[in-house]
């Protein structure tokens, strides 16, 4: 280990400690070898003999050029084809500044505001462009994709519409939508139609409709219309849009919907293969609280300054549970701020400029159609997509344009669709006109067409869209930005179950190049070899890696992962006619997004208790089999456990539900401390979820995008997730229990940033894999044994041991002398530390997950400041201090509130922000001070305040 | 104007203010139009009629296709060429943390230390390796090439050894090297002789002898007895070397030499068709205040702390005019970062495997041809390099490699040169090898070699270069150093002179493309269409800009485009027997450089008086002609001139001196003033430079990159810049003076950073550009007008105007009350701003260049803080305040300062800190207070300091 570059893989990179470091932390531990280590904590009836069977490690030369190959082997067509995914630009700045910069891409999820205010920033600029688009004053921080999306709103609506099973959907939707849509609906027992509205709407029963504004094939209908009648029946009307469109066309909310969704792909997002992408997600007033997703706020800080959170704590640990009405955590955080940005530097104007530009060349693409003998066009309304018959030659005038480069929707033997794209131009729009027979009309003869409705109102009157032209500024409001937060660039962050581990540049280089970056997810197969031999092979791996038969990276997040599984297992029972088993077992220390996964593949949830050592009880378990007998479909359990530890029951946990008949689904949350050490598909899974975005180091994005594949074993191969697109499959009907179904919109789901954790695993290499584990579970370890004299460790194994985290417990500290893990978790900011997970899973207590990332000095750094933190605490303790005056529940300290030239606090000015001398080298400041969380939502505002609402208060 | 992206050209972009902000500053200037400020600005006389002759704009979009398109007419060939050039891999977090990240890119020459201490702690990593690796104590932080900087050690060499007039130059030296440093040393006329060094040294009045270590074919001698022989005659020893190779081989320190110098090309840099590399020089101690170039060094700041600054005030202001013994002021300083990072990531073990690696390969490459009949080795010991003899099949062979996509050297019919690199593979060995017609050796064969000579001690041994293995630690300690330092991503730099503007992201995207960062500069013809045509595309455009008959990219900087304008002028009057003309006229205000460059091209360099309105003095120019008749050989003015006034004198001074004989040299340092409104090359110059990292966005790097092209009328055209590896230049015997020479290692400098000259005037298009120029002229005028009450501006024309920075005068003030143009400047860190340019062209002055990049939101910011700082001063002047204890007399102030719990100052912590509110939102905080020169200066450290120099004292 730690050998030169050349004689070793990439792993010595990968890994903080070296060699000498690791051996300072196994004498601390007790360990002579991480070989003895990994004995040590993982249970023997477990452990992987051997090695994984994966290829040799690739220098990151040798993975960078394998990926070119790949790359180089799909072709880039430039894409008129539509249904979902548009041809766009990426301005580069935001490219470079966003999408290719570690300050945005490596932080996390912003549940600890003070040091997310950049993010929390950027992600309410994208509610108000959401909100000022579709004409709805709620807008969410965007969702997984579109097809999902419109999952959600149908959950939305039948949750607020109680009274009624039956959900419409409009057969406009674009197809892979439909499928998605419809089956999630399904697994939720709701009835589904898929409708011509042009009808109006007929039936009893409705929860409500979803309408697409504009449809599949671009036309243009009213909404209105269905909006009144399904209102008039009780029910509520989810309108599905096009961001740019709605620039030119009047909004939902104008025109009355109660719910308006699509995708902010097209606001300068590549197409990635098919993701990720940001959704987005609008409501009325009256449906605030039901918004799936997150929602950013604005609230008050600790000097009454006007700051941004997460509001109605929407927060994973506190999804519901069983109550749960959604499983979304992760989100496309950096997605969504890259089409906010986008929003922000084009401006009311420059969208508008963009929008008429493709509905110009869509018009006239159209007049030429129109011109040719024989042929029309389908649709008179019509935005940037043409829907055409070209009687039987609609395939081969698809063939032709994909010779050159060109790729077009093809509907049926006579359909063709054409969509345009930003980057479209008049030599695209004749060389298109050309291939179907036809030239670019005279400018001169005047072209009849049928206008496109208007709105009125120009969206985007806030001045963060009106106030970004220039590059110099966008790259400055970028930085500034970024500064404001703390991500992995600049620090650890110990967050467990969270697995914040380094992201290598070798594979995050690779997704911005056009050979990946620019591939429409519907490209014919025969132009995208690459892409599809490296997600083969990917899937391959995990599936190497976890023991099971088959892998599917189609789930865009772990959420999506769990419920694949879980619908999965559901349909297996139902495929061999256990329809009675619709029993989901789950420990008490679950992940909240378990219990919301299974209530949404409409499984009951039933807890099974966590004995007094924080593992499974055993017995609890076995008493709940007996009660629930053949109603028990699966268990989910998380292993290590959330407590972090190997718990050694966990075969026997298995076999008991095997032997009742259930499958088990093993939470692969935690996968950092098995990956080359064990295999839940070996030693008693049935389905795993990864997230390849905590494992295998795919960034967090400031809150996604992430990966969640979905792994199976034999038995239920066939359940996995099925293509969307697939012609076989029919939304009229559900599709039958003995396939799998869609979870996402798109075959390969966030296919982008698949390189990204293809060559972590090409680049570590089997052993380098199982050595990265190792070395995580050495530095819980490490911390753990370091801080138990400060923090109690809560839950260790029979051998001492953690796994790859630890929960200090703070709970007898509180009790004391009312210091919180809150207070820790802020003060640990002054210290230059993102705070660990605080209170989850047990409320109370910090949970520490170090990862191999990072080396000694940055643990010890850690360690220092969290022994300095037991100091303060002890002077509270003591009496010397009152907690209302102390430093603790004082922090944060902005570098403001230091400077200030009264300071009243009884402690003095460094010991707030310098407690230890290594701050004087490097220090960051929060911009703003602890968050009131209680007055955001009190006053919920959930798009940007107008500029005058942060004037310093004394300016 | 501020149209919408898509109907509009990118300019909007680049340009700061938009429509509405050029109408208010107009209105406060008083114009009515960017056309009538520029016709009352600009005189009549020189003023261009008509747009460019230039291509219609593009946008960002188009523009990147067209890269493109440019970058795939390039064939990559994978490089096993050498001389001078060598595959390397760039580890990606240090391309993308580095190469590709604003923080570092967009900063500016460190002159201004307390805001610079991260790129200046990164040049002297740079130094410390340098210094380790050669074993000579003092290092520079870089030079423009190998081949400049051998020309400079001669310069050197020349200067310290007076009496001498000969240079010996071993003729193993590579060839491109060999014509560069016969020619620079024979301009400034010394003698030179190229020689077989085996042979020893011969000859009298020798100042000294460059010596190969390597050879250019890889062959490896002692350099001690010619060092020694050299010595022992009176002259001195500069040792070319490669800093691989010095892994291993005994340091030229080690055997007595007196300067080494190289390429750190293989140390992580892109090999860019040649350039931009960063080379290196060390020297010894008694040579250390001879040093061309920047060095940094070690200083204190007020409160004692250690911190870095340039050593030795080699400024470019401070160049030492006609006495100037070298007229470099850019280097290179983003490579020598990117070379020093390499280092630090790759410590000593990794560096000497990636060594050992090399020559491994060679070594089994040379026993491999040894086996192929008739075929030989040319030289026994080598470290990479292998030249073989393959009787009259050396150009098959390579060319068949071509096929394969390998790229070898050619030496003549029958020798081939392989060097290997860092990325070369056993499968390359085996190609290589096969094109030959042999087979890799077998590893049981015991392959007889002769042994490399090693050095005793292991290099780098400093703890930098031993602390930052994993990607982590570099991602973060880059983060760490940008954030130190205040680069144009996050405020405005307004430095007269310097044109601080945008660097646009579309063209910067594209230098790192393989397509152009991967070709290695000897690539034949045929491989580099994509090159050759964007480089000659943009020497046309330049050409169309300034009224030049033809351009050379050549010159890797602004001070090698002087050089070579003048050895232009010089060997043009030469060729027509004019061998008087030998005296360059150079107005007192001039940039220190033109003196200099005068100096190296043999001119003598007399002084033109400045008028009391800061123009040239006419009367003054007359009677020097008078004087000098027949001797003038050129005038050398920049214009608009460095006072930033346009003169309306400028076509009756050209006049002049045409009219005695005399050709003139417009030094277009301000071209950004003209582009677009005024041609250099039509209203009188003969020869001009640009600087593209000026005027045409090339970012400054820290330091450099630059490019300089030289701009020729019509009679010039021969004597531009030629081909340094032309087979028909015989370095034996002096260039004739009907042709051009070399000014750098190959044929188009630094062409791996034109895409982004290129991308500007793509994206700008002709009426663009000057639009450019006329916002940059108005944003001047308008932060005139506005500060002008506050301080007065020293220079303007008749019109009131100035050009496009202007001179705000300290001196009254300092006379006043002790403040400084050194207090502004250091006062304004605190207001979060780069300094203007300090005390150039006039002592006590600060000289501002807004450019049209910055917004009117930035400019009024500047200007709000100048008038701050005004209000401070005045408090001084009213004696309210002590200067000595001043907010002005203290500044800057750091974070630990104003947080300190001691408060001793007379003013208020938020005085030091928030003079102005919006402070409170962003604020910039340098990391140390101010610099005592001098004390660096006196107790001179180059390299850097051990980690316990920088313990807190208190700690």
């Amino acid at each position: 280990m730690n050998q030169p570059a050349l004689t070793s893989s990439y792993l010595t990179r990968h890994l903080g400690p070296n060699a000498e470091e690791q051996q300072h932390m196994l004498s601390s531990v007790g360990y002579d070898s991480l070989d003895a280590l990994i004995e040590a904590a993982v249970p023997q009836d477990i452990r992987l003999e051997g090695a994984l069977d994966l290829p040799a490690p690739l220098s990151e030369f040798e993975a960078q050029e394998r990926l070119k190959e790949y790359a180089s082997r799909n072709t880039v067509l430039k894409a008129f084809y539509g249904q979902g995914y548009n041809d766009t630009i990426t301005p580069p700045v935001i490219r470079r500044g966003v999408l290719e910069d570690a300050g945005w891409y490596t932080a996390y999820t912003p549940y600890q505001p003070e040091i997310s205010q950049g993010r929390l920033e950027a992600l309410l600029n994208f509610q108000t462009m959401v909100s000022e688009l579709t004409g709805l004053p709620i807008a969410g921080a965007s969702l997984l994709d579109e097809a999902t999306a419109v999952a959600e709103a149908i959950g939305l609506m039948s949750r607020t519409v109680r009274k009624g099973r039956k959900v419409l959907l409009d057969e406009r939707l674009h197809p892979q939508v439909l499928v998605v849509g419809a089956e999630r609906a399904r697994a939720i027992d709701l009835e589904v139609e898929i409708v011509d509205l042009s009808e109006g709407i007929v039936g009893e029963d409705l929860v409500g409709v979803v309408i697409a504004y504009p449809g599949t094939e671009g036309d243009i209908t009213d909404p209105k219309p269905i909006i009144d009648e399904i209102h008039s029946r009780g029910g509520q009307a989810a309108v599905v849009t096009d961001p740019l469109a709605l620039m030119l066309l009047p909004s939902p909310g104008e025109l009355g919907a109660d719910i308006a969704l699509g995708s902010s792909q097209r606001f300068g997002v590549p197409l990635f293969f098919g993701g990720p992408h940001a959704a987005y997600m609008a409501v009325t007033d009256k449906l605030r609280r039901q918004l799936p997703g997150r929602l950013v706020g604005v609230s008050v800080d600790a000097e009454g300054k006007e700051a941004y959170r997460l509001a109605l704590q929407t927060r994973e640990q506190h999804i519901r549970r069983e109550k749960a009405t959604s499983n979304i955590c992760t989100a496309q955080a950096l997605l969504a701020v890259t089409a906010s940005m986008y929003a922000c530097y084009h401006g009311p104007k420059g969208l508008k400029a963009i929008a008429e530009h493709c509905h110009d060349l869509a018009t006239r693409f159209a007049a030429g159609v129109r011109s040719i003998e024989g042929a029309s066009v389908k649709h008179e309304v019509f935005f940037d997509t043409v829907a055409v018959t070209l009687p039987g030659s609609a395939q081969a005038v698809a063939d032709d344009l994909a010779e050159n480069g060109y790729l077009v929707r093809v509907l049926d033997e006579h359909g063709l669709c054409v969509a345009f794209g930003e980057s479209a131009t008049e030599e695209d729009l004749s060389v298109l006109l050309g291939a179907c027979g036809a030239q670019v009309p005279d400018a001169s003869v005047d072209v009849p067409v049928v206008e496109l409705p208007r709105r009125e109102e120009t969206p985007l009157v806030h001045p963060i869209f009106n106030s970004l032209h220039s590059e110099t500024q966008m790259l400055r409001y970028l930085r500034v930005l970024a500064d404001k937060d703390l991500a992995l660039d600049r620090c650890m962050i110990p967050l467990g179950s969270c697995t914040m581990k380094l992201n290598p540049t070798a594979g995050l280089e690779a997704i911005s190049w056009p050979g990946f970056a620019n591939v429409h997810p519907y490209t014919p197969e025969r132009f995208t070899h690459g892409w599809r031999d490296l997600i083969a092979e990917t899937e391959e791996w995990l599936a190497a890696i976890t023991g099971y038969a088959k892998v599917s990276v189609q789930p865009n997040a772990g959420s999506m992962g769990e419920l694949a599984g879980l619908l999965a297992i559901r349909r297996y029972h139902l495929s061999r006619g256990d329809d009675q088993r619709d029993i989901c077992l789950i420990p008490q220390s679950a992940h909240g997004t378990n219990a919301a996964s299974a209530t949404l593949a409409h499984l009951r949830v039933v807890v099974v208790a966590t004995a007094q050592d924080g593992s499974i009880d055993v017995e609890d378990l076995k008493a709940k089999l007996e009660q629930h007998g053949e109603h028990v479909a699966a268990i989910m359990i998380t292993y290590p456990s959330t407590h972090g530890v190997f718990e050694d029951t966990v075969r026997e946990v298995c076999k008991l539900v095997h032997d009742a008949g259930g499958q088990v689904y093993i939470d692969g949350a935690n996968h950092n401390a098995l990956t080359g050490v064990a295999q839940p598909g070996q030693f008693g899974g049935d389905v795993s979820h990864l997230n390849l975005h905590k494992t295998f180091t795919i960034p967090h994005g400031g809150g996604g995008p992430g990966i969640g594949p979905v792994c199976v074993a034999e038995h239920l191969v066939p359940f996995l997730p099925s293509d969307p697109v697939d012609p076989s499959v029919d939304p009229h009907s559900p599709v039958p229990y003995e396939h799998g179904v869609p979870v996402a919109g798109t075959a390969h789901g966030s296919a982008g940033v698949l390189p990204i954790a293809w060559s972590y695993i090409a680049m570590a290499g089997p052993e380098g894999l199982r050595q990265a584990t190792a070395v995580a579970v050495l530095a819980a370890n490490y911390v753990a044994k370091q801080l138990h004299d400060s923090f109690p460790v809560l839950y260790s194994g029979d051998n001492g041991l953690v796994a790859h985290e630890c929960i200090l417990d703070l709970r007898p500290i509180t009790d004391e002398c009312k210091v919180s893990a809150t207070d820790v978790a802020k003060r640990l900011i002054d210290y230059g530390f993102h705070a660990p997970t605080l209170s989850f899973p047990v409320t109370g207590t910090l949970m520490v997950e170090p990862t191999e990332s990072e080396d000694l000095a940055e643990l010890d750094r850690f360690i220092s400041a969290m022994k300095s933190i037991r100091a303060e605490i002890q002077e509270i303790a003591d009496g010397k201090v009152q907690y209302v005056d102390s430093l603790l529940h004082q922090a944060p300290f902005t570098a403001a509130s230091v400077i200030a030239d009264e300071w009243d606090y009884q402690f003095s000015r460094s010991q707030a922000a310098y407690p230890v001398a290594e701050l004087r080298e490097w220090k960051y400041f929060p911009p703003v001070r602890r968050l009131d969380e209680a007055y955001g939502d009190r006053n919920l505002v959930c798009s940007c305040p107008p500029p005058e609402a942060f004037e310093d208060p004394e300016s």
